[in-house]
């Protein structure tokens, strides 16, 4: 995994947002390394979609299609 | 969706990282929609993991386990 680029704080808050009264740190870091992972994985597909539509800008429907393709 | 809580220019940071030459202002919000939906999701599944295990803090395993079950 690459240098982190979404910060801590954020991430922990959604965990506290979704009823949890403490969240460790490793656990914080966890899943940050999972939504890294994620947000890369539709982000390749992303634009591997942007360039079959002969575009250089990755628009909102080629995020919209790679999440519907990878989540099923 | 609620008030969102991650910071949008990573987000766009990282779809850059996964090859797009440039990435609309819309494109980063779907994208931070779906990543706190997901985190949402993890998140709520590591709490009840949690207290399954008799805590209150959620830790690294909560999390890992939450999302092997969620991606299956």
């Amino acid at each position: 995994m690459a240098k982190p680029v979404l910060p801590l704080a954020p991430i922990d808050r959604l965990v506290r947002n979704a009823g949890a009264g403490r969240v460790s740190a490793e656990a914080s870091n966890a899943l940050r390394n999972i939504l890294e992972t994620v947000a890369t994985k539709i982000g390749k597909v992303a634009v591997d979609f942007a360039r079959h539509a002969k575009r250089k800008t990755v628009v909102e429907d080629d995020i919209k299609l790679a999440y519907d393709q990878w989540k099923r």
